[in-house]
C-alpha cells in the first residue's frame, strides 16, 4: 500500500487549522568546522519558543546526500514522493505565471539569448528588463505553426514561458541551451515519436523567432528548456480531504501549490502582507503553505549576515502567526541552502511541529544541532504530511 | 525510481578523491552493562580529530536487526542495496583468490575434512598448512567429469574452492557440508533441473575427491558449500563514474572489490603496505576502498584488548591517509563484531566522514556512543555511497 492509500483509508474530517511556513533554503553550515549555522547564528526567540513547546526533526528532503531542486523538495513537504512524481521545469514556470496548462500541452522554458553569427554571445541576453521582456514576447507572439497553438508568455528579465498545444506532443526533448558560449544552440531533437513532433515544432519556434527578433540585439535569440507534460497528480484536497491554500510571493511556488490543487491567494510581496492575508483567509481554508523565499536567495548569495537578518525577520512574522491559534504549526524548509556552498545542498533540514500533542523532547531552540536531539529524528521530507495530520487528529487507526 | 538510476542522473565528474576506510566488524559491545566498547576503550587521537572536523553517525547494515556476512556487508557500503544483490559464496571465494568466473561456471567453497568409517571426524582436517592444502589440490585435479570442465583451486589451510563449467548449470544446490561430526557429509540435490545438474556434478566430483584422496587422512575427504553463478552487477565506474581501486589484504575482500569492478591493487599485508600503495596510486584512481580486517578478526576471537589494540593500530595509520588531502575521507565497519559476542551481530556500526561540506555535529570522539548524536543520524549503509558522491561535491541538483 503507498502513502496515498493509507492516507484515504485513515483521513478524518475535523476544523483543525494547520499552518505549514516553508522557510526555502532554511538549513545551512557554520563558514568554519564546529561554527554556527545561520539559523544557530540568528537571534529567533519566537521560533525557539516554538521548538520548546513542540517537537524538533530534521528532514531529508529526497534520500540522504540528494540535493532537490525547489520541484522535488516542495512536492516532498507536500506528500509526495518526489522520486515518484518528477515534474519538468517547463510546467513549473507555467504554472508559476498562472498559466492554465492542459492535458495537451507541452510546456517548456524559454531564455533570450544575444547570438552573434549565429553563435550564443551570452545565454541571458544581458539580463534585459521585465519590460523588454514582455515587449519581446509580444513579437513573439506572431509565431504560426500548422495544427499548433503557440503560446508565449513573459516571466521576468529573460524568462519567458511557451506552450505548444496540439495532439500527439510528448516531452522527451532535450534542452537547447547548450549552457556554453561561443557555439550555436542546440536542435531540439525527440526520443519518441510523439516527441519528435514536439521537437520539430520547437525547431521551427526558434528559427521563427529569430526572424522576428533579428534586429533586437541583445535579446534577438532564444533557447528553450524543461520540455514538460502536465503531470497527473492527486490533489491535496483529494488526498488529504484538506482545502488548502498557498500565500506565496514567486511565482515557482504559487506554481507548485497550484499543481497539487492549492488556491492561490493574493499575497502581496511581503511578509506581513502574508500574514495579514493568513488572517483573512482563516475560516476559509483547513491546511496554508506559506513561503517564505529570502532564506534561500541570502544562502545563494553567500551572504551568512544577509541570511542571519531574513531569518530574524522570519521570527519576528511569527507571532503573527501564532495569534491565530494554529492546531499545527509547522516550520522547516524544502532543503537547505547553506551560504557556504551558495547554492542547495543534501543538508538535512531543521524542522519543529507545534501541537497541543507534540511529545516535547527537551530541545530548546531551533537551530540545527538542537533539532538532531529532537523527537522527530531524521526523517523522509514525504513523511512531514503524515506527522501533520496525525498531530491535526485527522488520522483514524489504521487496523483493529 | 531506484537509487542507480538517480545516481546515473545526477552524477558529475571532478578531480576528488574519496577514501572508504573499511574497519572490518568495528562495531562493539561493552563487556558490562554501561561500560565502554573496544573503540570507546581505544586511544584514538587520529579518528576523534576526524570525527571533530566531520559529520558521524551509525550505519545500519541491511535492516535494523539484521546481521550481514561481509558480502552483504560490503555491497551495501558499495551502495548495492544488499537485499536485491545477492552474492553467493562461492563465488566471493572465487574472486578473493582470482579465478575469472564466468557465465557458464558454477562456484563453490570447500573445505578437507576427515573421514573416519563414512563419517566426519573433522570438519576442517584438522586446519591442514596451505602447502598440504596446494597438494592436495593438486591431486583432485585429476577429477573428470563428462561434459563439464572441472576447476580446482587452493585458497589457504583447509579451504579451496571448485568451479564446475558447462552449460545450463544452477546454483540452487543445498551445502554438503552438514555442520555436525560423526555423521556422513550431506549429499548435494538441486532445487530446479539446472541445479540438479550441477548436484549430480558436485556428488560425482565429491565422490571422485574421496577415491583420490583416500589414503591422505587427515585430508581424505571434502565438503562443498555456497554453490553460486556469477551475479549481474554494474560496476562503481558505470554506478557513479568513479575510478576505484581496492587495496585489501585478504581474498574475501579483493573478491568483493573485484566483483563491484574496482582495481585490485597488490597491497603487501600491512597497514603501512596499504598506506603506501594509497600513496603510490593516488592520482589513478578517484576512490579507493581499504579495508582493515582485525577489528572483526580480533572480535571473533572474543578478545576485547587485543581488538582495542587493532583499533589503535588503525588510528595510527590514519594520519598517513590524510597526508593525501582526501577531500572525502570514510571511516567505517561493514557490520559490528562485539568480542562479546564473538561474531558478527546486526548493531549499527560507527560512520564518519570527514569532508569541507560535512555539517560539524559537536561530537569530539569516534564512538559508538558518540555517533548516536551525529549528524547523519542512523542511515542504511547503501546510501553511504550517495552521501560520499555529495560531499565530493559530484551530484548535481535533482529536479528544477
Amino acid at each position: 500500500m503507498n502513502i496515498h492509500e493509507l492516507v484515504a483509508e485513515l483521513r478524518e474530517t475535523n476544523d483543525s487549522k494547520i499552518v505549514l511556513l516553508v522557510a526555502d533554503g532554511l538549513g545551512g553550515l557554520p563558514l568554519q568546522p564546529g561554527g554556527k549555522t545561520e539559523l544557530e547564528t540568528a537571534r529567533t526567540p519566537n521560533l525557539d519558543a516554538c521548538a520548546r513547546e513542540g517537537t524538533c526533526g530534521l528532514s531529508i528532503p529526497v534520500l540522504p546526500g540528494i540535493t532537490p531542486g525547489s520541484g522535488p523538495g516542495h512536492l516532498g513537504l507536500f506528500g509526495y514522493d518526489p522520486l515518484e512524481y518528477r515534474i519538468g521545469r517547463g510546467i513549473l514556470e507555467a504554472l508559476g505565471i498562472n498559466f492554465s496548462v492542459g492535458a495537451k500541452d507541452v510546456a517548456v522554458r524559454g531564455n533570450f539569448i544575444t547570438l552573434e553569427n549565429g553563435k550564443i554571445k551570452d545565454r541571458r541576453a544581458g539580463r534585459p528588463t521585465t519590460e523588454r521582456c514582455v515587449a519581446m514576447v509580444e513579437k513573439m507572439r506572431h509565431v504560426k505553426i500548422p495544427g499548433i497553438e503557440v503560446f508565449v508568455e513573459p516571466v521576468k528579465e529573460h524568462r519567458f514561458v511557451a506552450v505548444f498545444r496540439g495532439d500527439g506532443l510528448g516531452d522527451k526533448v532535450n534542452d537547447t541551451d547548450p549552457q556554453a558560449v561561443g557555439v550555436p544552440t542546440n536542435v531540439a531533437e525527440g526520443a519518441d515519436e510523439a516527441s519528435k513532433r514536439t521537437a520539430s515544432v520547437a525547431n521551427e519556434f526558434v528559427a521563427q523567432v529569430g526572424r522576428i527578433l533579428k534586429d533586437d540585439a541583445p535579446t534577438n535569440g532564444c533557447t528553450l528548456r524543461g520540455f514538460a507534460r502536465y503531470p497527473k497528480i492527486g490533489t491535496m484536497k483529494e488526498v488529504y480531504g484538506l482545502r488548502c491554500a498557498a500565500i506565496a510571493v514567486y511565482p515557482m511556488y504559487k506554481g507548485l501549490a497550484r499543481l497539487v490543487g492549492m488556491d492561490i491567494l493574493d499575497a502581496g510581496d511581503t511578509l506581513e502582507s502574508q500574514v495579514a492575508r493568513l488572517k483573512q483567509a482563516w475560516n476559509d481554508y483547513d491546511f496554508f503553505f506559506l513561503h517564505y523565499k529570502y532564506t534561500d536567495s541570502t544562502g545563494e548569495d553567500g551572504n551568512f549576515s544577509k541570511k542571519v537578518e531574513m531569518i530574524e525577520n522570519l521570527d519576528a512574522a511569527v507571532s503573527g502567526m501564532l495569534e491565530l491559534k494554529p492546531d499545527v504549526f509547522i516550520v522547516t524548509g524544502d532543503h537547505s541552502t547553506p551560504s557556504k556552498m551558495k547554492s542547495h545542498s543534501w543538508h538535512p533540514v531543521p524542522t519543529l511541529i507545534r501541537a497541543t500533542m507534540a511529545r516535547t523532547d527537551g530541545v530548546t531552540e531551533f537551530s540545527e544541532s538542537a533539532c538532531l536531539q529532537g523527537g522527530l529524528g531524521q526523517f523522509q521530507a514525504k513523511h512531514l504530511m503524515l506527522l501533520a495530520m496525525a498531530h491535526a487528529n485527522r488520522f483514524g487507526k489504521y487496523g483493529a
